[in-house]
Formats: C-alpha cells, sequence, structure tokens
C-alpha cells in the first residue's frame, strides 16, 4: 500500500474460533448439518470477534462509471444506459431496489466517473466523479495513474465517513456499460487466465459479437503487454467505479467490517483489493457465481466456491442482495437456535 | 388415484404464458439475467394465472413421525430425538423456527405417527397420529395398505382445511429418526437407482456406519422384491411422515397452491405424490441439493435443478426456509420492477 497511505488491514483473530465452533455444534442439529450456513456464521463471528454477532444497517453501494472502450462494439446496451439506470437506481426502479427494500438494505449510489451532468433531482446522488468516463483502453491508457489511485483512495476514504459507522455489513455493486471488458483485463492479467476464458456475453452478446469483443481486448492486451502491478492495470483498463469498489472493500476490511462480493465485476475489484493487501480476504463473503463464463473460471482458480448460482448477470450488487438473506439466516441461527441441552434433545453422542 | 376418491390435479395453465414472459422481458435489465428467478417468477405467476402474482400467509408444515427401522443400527441418534425435536419446535428453539420467523413463515407441526404420549403443554401440534411408529421394515411391512392410505389422505385432507384457505404457498418438511432409510428405500423402488448410490450418512454416519445401513437395506430390499406401486411402497418403508408430506404436496396442487420441496425425504414423498398424479409437478419449486449423497443422483435423475446448494443435510424444512426469500425476491422482481418505458432507459434492441 505504498502507493499512498492508506493503514494496513488486521487480519481477523481467531482467539474465540474454538468457542464459536462449540457454540454452533452444540445447536439442535446434526454435526455440520448448516453446511456453507455454518462457515458464514463461524466467518462473521471472527470478523466482529464475538459469540453473538449482529448486522446493523447494511448498505449497498453502488459505483457507477463510464468507459471509452465503448467506442468500440463491446457491449449490446448504448454507453446513455449507464446514467439512465443511475436515475432509475435514484428512483427506486431497478432490480437493486427491489431486492436491497426486501432486506431492510440502504441503497447509496455513486458517480465514480459517469459522463453525464446531473440536474438537481439528483440531490440523492453521491458525487465522487473522477472524469466524464475513462479513455478507450484500446488506444491509449484508460486513465492516468493519478486517476487510478484518486480512485481507490476515494472509495477507501468513503466507507471511512461517519455516515457509515454504524454500518457493519457493506454490498458492493457497480453500473457500467462496457465493465465487463474492463473487468476481463483486470482478471486475465492478475490471475493469467487467458481472455478466451475471461470473455462472456456482457448484457447479452450472442457468438458473433463474443468474437468480435474478444478480439478488440486481445488487441488491447497486446498494446500494453503483460502486467502485474495492481494500480497500473487499473490505471490501463479502468474504470472509475472498480478502483472505487476495490477502495471501498480496502475500506470496509481496514475497519474490520463484512461485505459481499457480488459478480463479475466485483470480482475484479476484490482482485485489485487483494493485490494491494491480501488480508482484505478474511472480511469478503462470495455472494454467487454468475452467468459470465469467465466468473465460474476466476472463482475456481482462487479456490472460492460462493453461496449462490443462481445464473444472474445483471450486475448492480443482484448477486449479493439474493445472497443477503443467507446471512441473515447464519447470524441467526447462531443467535436464536437452542442447543441439545437448552432444549432437552438427546445429542448423538458424536462428540462424547 | 383409484385407490381413494381424491381430485384429480388440474395442470397449469399457459393462457399468460406471453404475456408474463414480456412483463418480464422489459424490465430494466439485461435479458434473462435474473437467470433461475426469472423461471421462478414465471412459475408462480402461471400457478396463481395472473400477471402479478403474490405470496400469502406463508405455513411451514413439519409432519413427524417414528420409524421401526430404528431397531436396526441406521442411525446416529437414538428415536427418542424425534418427540424431543417435536417439542424444540413447539418452543421455537428448532432451525426451522429461527429460519420460518425470518421470512414471517408461521410453523405448524403434524403428529403422523410419533411414539410419544404428548402432555398439556404440545395444545398446537396438530395430531394426526396414524399409529406410534412404523413397524421394523428389515423383518416386516413398515405398515398396513390402510394405513399408507390413510396417510396420505390425512395429509391431503389437511392442506384442504379452513384454516389454510388464505395461504397460498407452503414449504413442507419433516422430522423422524430413521426416515432417510425409508426414503432411500422409496427412491430406488421408484427411480430404479440401486441402494449403494442412495444410502448416505444422514445425521452424520461415518463410513463404517454407512456400510451397515446399506447391508441392512440392501436386506429389506430384497424381502419385498422390486416394486412399482407408490402406495404399496409407501406401506412397505413407511413412513408416516412421508405418506402425510405427499399427500399434502397433492392437496396444495389440487387447490392450486405453490409448495416447496425440501431435502431428500421431501423429494421422497414429492415423488410418491407424483407416481400418484403426475400434475403435482406443476405446483413444486425444488429448493435446495442437499448434503445427503443420494439427493443430486435423484434430482439428476429427474432433471431437476434446485435453487441452492448450500451442503445442509438437517431435514425440518430448513433448505426450503433457506430458499423462501428467492421466491419472494422473484414476485417482487415481477411486481415492483421498473419497465424500459418507466424509467426511460434505452432497450438493447435485442428483440425489436
Amino acid at each position: 500500500m505504498s502507493l499512498f497511505s492508506l493503514p494496513k488491514i488486521s487480519p481477523v483473530t481467531h482467539v474465540l474460533r474454538d468457542q464459536i465452533q462449540q457454540k454452533i455444534d452444540t445447536k439442535t442439529k446434526p454435526l455440520g448439518s448448516l453446511g456453507a450456513l455454518e462457515h458464514v456464521a463461524l466467518q462473521i463471528a471472527e470478523i466482529q470477534n464475538t459469540m453473538a454477532p449482529r448486522l446493523h444497517h447494511p448498505k449497498l453501494i453502488l459505483f457507477a462509471g463510464d468507459h471509452g472502450i465503448t467506442e468500440e462494439p463491446v457491449s449490446l446496451y448504448p454507453k446513455d444506459v449507464t446514467w439512465q439506470m443511475v436515475f432509475n437506481f435514484l428512483r427506486g426502479g431497478a432490480c437493486a431496489n427491489v431486492f436491497a427494500k426486501h432486506s431492510g438494505i440502504t441503497v447509496e449510489v455513486v458517480d465514480a466517473g459517469v459522463d453525464h451532468d446531473w440536474d438537481e433531482s439528483t440531490n440523492s446522488l453521491i458525487n465522487r466523479k473522477v472524469r466524464k468516463g475513462t479513455s478507450n483502453f484500446l488506444k491509449t491508457s484508460a486513465m492516468t495513474l493519478e486517476e487510478a489511485k484518486l480512485s481507490v483512495k476515494t472509495g477507501f476514504e468513503l466507507i471511512c465517513e461517519s455516515q457509515y459507522k454504524e454500518t457493519n455489513v457493506f454490498l458492493f455493486g457497480e453500473m457500467g456499460i462496457g465493465n465487463t471488458s474492463s473487468a476481463s483485463m483486470i482478471l486475465s492479467h492478475l490471475t493469467g487466465i487467458p481472455l478466451t476464458k475471461l470473455v462472456g456475453k456482457g448484457t447479452g452478446l450472442q457468438k458473433e459479437g463474443k468474437e468480435a469483443k474478444l478480439q478488440i481486448l486481445e488487441k488491447a492486451f497486446q498494446r500494453t503487454g503483460k502486467l502485474t502491478d495492481p494500480m497500473k492495470i487499473l490505471s490501463e483498463f479502468g474504470g472509475f467505479e472498480i478502483g472505487m469498489m476495490a477502495g471501498s472493500m480496502l475500506g470496509a476490511a481496514s475497519n474490520q467490517k463484512l461485505f459481499l462480493v457480488d459478480g463479475f465485476i466485483t470480482t475484479a475489484a476484490y482482485l485489485l483489493a487483494f493485490h494491494l493487501d491480501p488480508n482484505v480476504k478474511d472480511y469478503a463473503i462470495f455472494s454467487h457465481v454468475s452467468d459470465e463464463e469467465g466468473h465460474i473460471v476466476v472463482l475456481d482458480h482462487l479456490q472460492i466456491r460462493p453461496l449462490l448460482k443462481l445464473n444472474l448477470r445483471l450486475g448492480e450488487g443482484s448477486g449479493a442482495l439474493a445472497a443477503y438473506p443467507l446471512i441473515e439466516l447464519s447470524v441467526k441461527f447462531l443467535n436464536e437456535m437452542a442447543s441439545f441441552a437448552d432444549a432437552g434433545v438427546s445429542d448423538s453422542g458424536e462428540r462424547v
């Protein structure tokens, strides 16, 4: 983190691990029978370093940004959809709003770099615009190294602001026409997985469109050659919303707060964050495997098994929102279920 | 359904299919990008034959019963755990209670055949006891054919009672020490899948325990030879809770109401119901693939892809309860999300 002076992330402490596991194991259920939910419960209790974790004031933060690469035929939707969807988020009409409302999650929308001038109807938009969209990374760097650093730093600092003091769980999502292209580039550079395995349909490209997108991204790869430095990779391929998400993940982890990773693009942001400070991983829960073809490839490479696989490919935090009820159930079983002793139920004697 | 005069189930009507699909496709999201949730939304709208489906008064019905096969070493837990867990359900301390409360689902517990005399503290228990546990199916039929019919009929009639008039979504679950053994027998007879692939750890058997269980079940298979009649299969292997669940599924479908199938044992009940009336399938949503080894084998055989895979193996409707929020989100996106036209967002032109 020498690029700018962000505090190092502390790894999660394991001092309570045995006690938490014991609490899980004496609930009235066969040992291990809540599967993945038991791992989630343990992780959250360790993050909060308590036997009785709670989820307070959950926030979905949606980062929006535009991409110069949309000058090329990489997306089915016009670039204007980015700002139009920002309006949709602010008016409550998007999937993210509907899913968030279901779970009592507040939605906040950050302009990380949208190519649009807002009017006064968008007062609730959090303006952190770095620039009105990145440059076309087929031809030049998407942003300067200074802009890349600024994006990450801005995301980090946002999470540390006082309005998030009471929040101890964040969901991160994004909106940015063209950003599966940026994510594919970032993931290919950071994992070594070839672009052929990472370039997918995005918002819905068919076979030919995908082929064209792949060719464009392979050319962009040739422009820079293989890169390893995360900040350099971010500056080459963008986007502002991805950098800001990476910074926010680092911010959440620095404050020892849980966060949920959404789909393909959010995973690219996560991997940038991980390369900036690997301890960020202790604070992350992976929500879902998306239907974007490269996502499962990357997750397998990272040996990560997310909670859901519902063939979602919508972005905007929708997968994290779909997984959130499982996070809640994990915390609740730990706090609310009776133990064998409480309930007078005979244990299997497996642990005797 | 000639064994007793239950009404035939009407298949779901598809008259609104195109309109519902159109409504799904014009929401502000890439086409098909809500994946499995779009299928759920369509199915529920078709079941309710409306463009705006709703979930009313959801109920989890837990059927409990004992099994004579527990005289043999087939389970890690003593048989008494069945009635002890019924108390736990009634007191609100079980996983099912905690998960149900999260989603505003009422839990009702049915004594289908528990080997216990209840005291006055269990007033809220629905008493439909057929007998105090089945007979040991290694040695004899688990129940008479009349008891099998009575179990199914009782489950069917229960769902038709006036207290469920306002309920349009049911979750079914079970509690019965020994019932993975019954379920394995039922599923092997109905699918032709050999017991070696269906017999699993149950509540947590290790390798040797599983081997012993398999040998016992293979002997029981030899006792009867291969059977095809669902009611005969139920009578041979039990249990009362499985028969009653099957009847309840038929009852829900007869009333054109959605129901959620839980794990391995609930799937056995579903398959009995399906063999009694295949139209039941239109009303079923499969919640999860459980960690019981045979479950995925059966689901693959039936070409069913449930919503979740969380390695749960707890029973008591826990998987259905974990999936329920996804059912709610499916209904809500259909009703609450803005369309491209509502939101002034540019469509991809994919459908133009």
